[in-house]
């Protein structure tokens, strides 16, 4: 039996998402069992419960032995808000811990790698069962929850990998969540912004990480962009090659990550040998 | 005679704005002499004309010894594409000359403030003429570039200060383009962002101006703010502070920038004493 705290540590999920995805697991992956977090439903503004909630329910879920792992419900921006206070209070069990999320919680994900606390891991969440094109994503996380080697985005190898949503990445930078990126490759997704976005993004996220030196770049799915008063005039891989040309950073090619049904596992560092085998 | 030459390096105007922008001139400013660039109306995809074209005409204008000052006439983003080979391409005559814009345009002042070149100036553009409530804001710009000393933000003082919309102001921070901004006066106004978005780059650009030593923060207008699926549950002055608390950056209060009819002019640096009486 593998146990699996969920909580909520950016905005909520709701009482139906939570209904789903315990079915599903019981379907797919029952040997996992989820213990949602009263937190995941709380709401304050935009958030899932003010800061504070927010910061206790996911040290709870840190720090309790009887958890294998924490998984994120959901994104939509504010675990930032609480990522190196959550650094802080984490103890010697969450070190131990698996933590799996992506978009607005590769906060969370970039300082416990920052600080080497346990195993972050960019991978579908509760509430994308929720989501159309989801169910496949949040299968592909019960399973690997249950199992810890399926699911592997498929690039995977023995160089070290993180996946960011990009804007998540861009407002990282400089701060004191940002891990040290050499000799990684960094993954890159994003969703329902401007092309306009993407390209002053990728300018900023290259500009930034040319200092890092990387082993290269990869580019997820750019979803949900929205339509502008005029096309753009290039598509996103003709944007990151641009950029990554102009700031001298390998552009390695696609990733199979993003706000969509093939929405891969990349756990922080090297994944192990079993797993990408 | 004044004589200003009008380029647009991010994205183009339209010929009713520049007549409406000459006519205005004529009535209230007749001293100074707009010379309108012809690439202010080229177009390709997003931007006004290609990348190359917009330098050009940005270096043509400010190597010009028969201009006094260069006019950007639009922001709506571009660039910081060209910023850095800009200040590469700009001669001695450009470093004499005023450089009147904002928004978008944010990355070549902040690219022409760290490199001594030229007075960069934070004020309203040609295509506010075009604008609802923009109006006010022309004249104003049209005024201080006949004068030189009237429209000044009114907190402006012996601090050094600059302006920037904050998004552009974040997606400059870590880049080759940034100043460095102790002892500064930090004035930021945004448009166009959700308020989520909105505490997600305070907390990118106090975390990283909490370094710089700044002498403090003012917040301008925040515009046109979108509808979010709820109400944030704070508003932007609220969000402000509080990351300025969270940073230790002081909190001045606000300023008098924007995209709006009062948005005033904001020289980099200290403003002479005369202008500022």
């Amino acid at each position: 039996m593998t146990r699996v705290a969920v909580c909520a540590p950016a905005t909520p999920i709701l009482p139906q998402h939570a209904v789903a995805i315990t079915a599903l697991a019981a379907e797919i992956a029952p040997e996992v069992e989820l213990v949602i977090h009263d937190q995941c439903f709380a709401s304050e503004g935009h958030f899932a419960g003010p800061d504070t909630m927010r910061l206790s329910a996911l040290l709870e879920c840190a720090n309790d032995p009887s958890f294998d792992a924490v998984w994120f419900a959901r994104g939509g921006y504010g675990s930032n808000r609480i990522a190196a206070a959550a650094i802080e209070g984490m103890d010697d069990v969450a070190r131990q811990k698996t933590f799996l999320g992506y978009s607005d919680c590769g906060y969370l994900l970039a300082a416990m790698y920052k600080s080497g606390i346990g195993r972050p891991t960019h991978g579908p969440m509760v509430a994308d069962v929720g989501r159309k094109d989801g169910d496949a994503a949040a299968r592909r996380a019960l399973r690997w929850l249950s199992d810890g080697c399926t699911g592997l985005e498929p690039s995977l190898g023995e160089t070290p990998a993180v996946a960011f949503n990009l804007m998540t990445l861009s407002a990282i930078l400089g701060t004191e969540l940002m891990p040290d990126l050499s000799g990684h490759v960094v993954m890159i997704e994003e969703i329902a912004e401007h092309l306009y976005a993407v390209d002053r993004l990728m300018f900023h996220v290259t500009s930034n990480l040319s200092k890092c030196g990387l082993a290269g770049l990869r580019l997820g799915r750019v979803t949900n962009v929205p339509n502008n008063d005029r096309p753009f005039g290039s598509q996103p891989e003709d944007i990151v090659r641009f950029w990554c040309e102009r700031h001298a950073i390998d552009y390695l090619g696609e990733a199979e990550i993003g706000h969509f049904a093939g929405n891969h596992i990349v756990p922080f560092g090297v994944a192990p040998p079993l797993a990408r085998a």
